[in-house]
């Protein structure tokens, strides 16, 4: 990766990811592997965060920093590793809400947010300490320490809440249109604009257009600041032969009236990067993509392991 | 215990209790070994209550609660048995705040009851509801489903929680007053002033007088209903031999500026019951008891076992 002699070491590139939950840890984690930990910053989608049970709960937050951490359950890609799950069991036991699956070492971080909350620090500020006692070195930045809701509006419905649409109702219904309950209001993170501006090549993961990506960019500044740096933001499709390897974003896709494609992916960001990533499996599709203006960057970007995964973000980083 | 022919058959008398923590539990458990369950009513003390890491914990009522559903920590009185401690672990790694053991078992009740809060049900009625989930018949009331909040005037420290009196400094410091926050705007729980007009024997549980007790008859119209009925009140001492059981009672009634036996608790419940159940280890007392203006009741009274618990019930209500 190193080229040296040329003007830009790729070694010491400042990269900022923005980042939802499974894809963007994954591949995060593969960036890690080879590039300087303290050049790396994750913007991190909070619009899925949650109050359950009197405790803030930020389910992309939690993904990346147990996955960079070396927490991460390996067989879901969320959650932790050797969890138990004595205390959910006494809940249903006793009638509680058992919708959202609760691990006892999961609880831990949940309780240990919600009290330094409670005593006044950020979410950036707390993030940073979970980080630091977990021995990340790379920067995670929530997108916004103010409120985000993402809501779905589900067919028959009205409008519903991410956790009941992503998890009671295991994305399995249609949907007719999306929100962000706050996002006008919201600011971003105090780091955030900077570690756009300050970085060499900014990534957008291969997460959810609609439910990570969106709702990070549309917080005041964002988008506007990524937009300015159109040719050294690179996306990286979470499409893959017209599927999505993980969660909803193919039908979405589909409902919210794009063609359910690495083209779709490639119009969503048409304004805001100047490569898009895709599969060899859709290397047939790669004049559309350029006809939307962006790109292409063919490589293998199904993250099966972490090596696999390493190895898309070093064929990322050389495209740009 | 059941006097047929006489007026009143004790076996069908209501009976409120007025109740703290590990000392009224047990004094319950033994009640509800032989009198109709369902015409027992615990009025439960919630100035203990507090919140941490979002969640709200109510001590006494948890432990009544236990006792009563027969999940107590045999061992320590509170708390649940065959507990773990995962969650408290974890915490602990994460460089959390675990001054107050909160056990896996433990924080599903109180994730429980802060899901139900945050619902919009009252504490009354969740506590409804964790009760017929375990099974216990008896009735059990918070005396207010407002917050109110014990703190202690500490040497050196100025106010300071409860929470932090008793369980961070184990109550090993000086006090020099107590206040209840909150409790000139709570009103009692919706059943708990008919509770104290319809029972037939009102009984103060061997709680400590200033912590346990005192926050719960200091509400809005509680005292002044005790008071009212009270040739049907019975109080029986937390103080045996000059010393509390267990907590700091004895201490308490020192630096408050009474006497540390249980002519300090007579002088305390003079205005609100008409006797006083003691120790035979104090009969010696019992004249200045009766100076006091209650009726000394020598009986065994230290619950060391659930049997002598029942004993000292049966006892108490022989006696009015």
């Amino acid at each position: 990766m190193v080229t040296l002699g040329s003007e830009v070491v790729s070694g010491d590139r400042r990269v900022t990811v923005i980042a939802g939950g499974v894809g963007a840890a994954k591949f995060l984690r593969g960036l890690l592997y080879f590039h300087p930990n303290d050049s790396v910053t994750a913007l991190v989608n909070v619009a899925d965060d949650f109050h359950l049970h009197g405790l803030s709960i930020s389910p992309d937050l939690d993904t990346v920093t147990y996955t960079l951490g070396g927490l991460v359950n390996p067989e879901t890609g969320w959650g932790r590793a050797e969890e138990t799950w004595r205390v959910r069991q006494e809940l249903a036991r006793l009638g509680g809400e058992t919708w959202f699956n609760l691990g006892d070492l999961d609880l831990a971080l949940h309780l240990y947010r919600t009290q330094r909350l409670s005593n006044g620090a950020t979410l950036t500020e707390v993030t940073k300490e979970i980080s630091t006692k977990l021995g990340i070195e790379a920067r995670l930045l929530p997108a916004s320490d103010q409120q985000i809701r993402t809501q779905l509006k589900v067919q028959d419905q009205g409008w519903v809440d991410f956790q009941n649409y992503f998890v009671a109702q295991q994305h399995d219904v249609a949907i007719e249109a999306l929100r962000f309950e706050g996002i006008e209001q919201a600011l971003p993170g105090p780091e955030v604009i900077t570690s756009l501006r300050e970085a060499d090549i900014i990534i957008i993961a291969p997460s959810n257009p609609f439910v990570s990506v969106m709702p990070v960019l549309e917080i005041t500044g964002i988008s506007e600041t990524v937009k300015e740096r159109k040719d050294d933001v690179i996306a990286v499709s979470p499409i893959v032969g017209g599927a999505a390897l993980k969660g909803p974003a193919s039908r979405m896709l589909q409902e919210l009236g794009f063609e359910s494609s690495v083209v779709g992916i490639a119009s969503l960001y048409r304004e805001l990067a100047g490569a898009l990533v895709i599969d060899h499996l859709d290397s047939g599709l790669s004049s559309k993509v350029e006809s939307e203006g962006l790109r292409p960057v063919i490589t293998d970007t199904i993250m099966s392991d972490p090596k696999r995964a390493a190895a898309l973000a070093k064929a990322v980083l050389e495209e740009i």
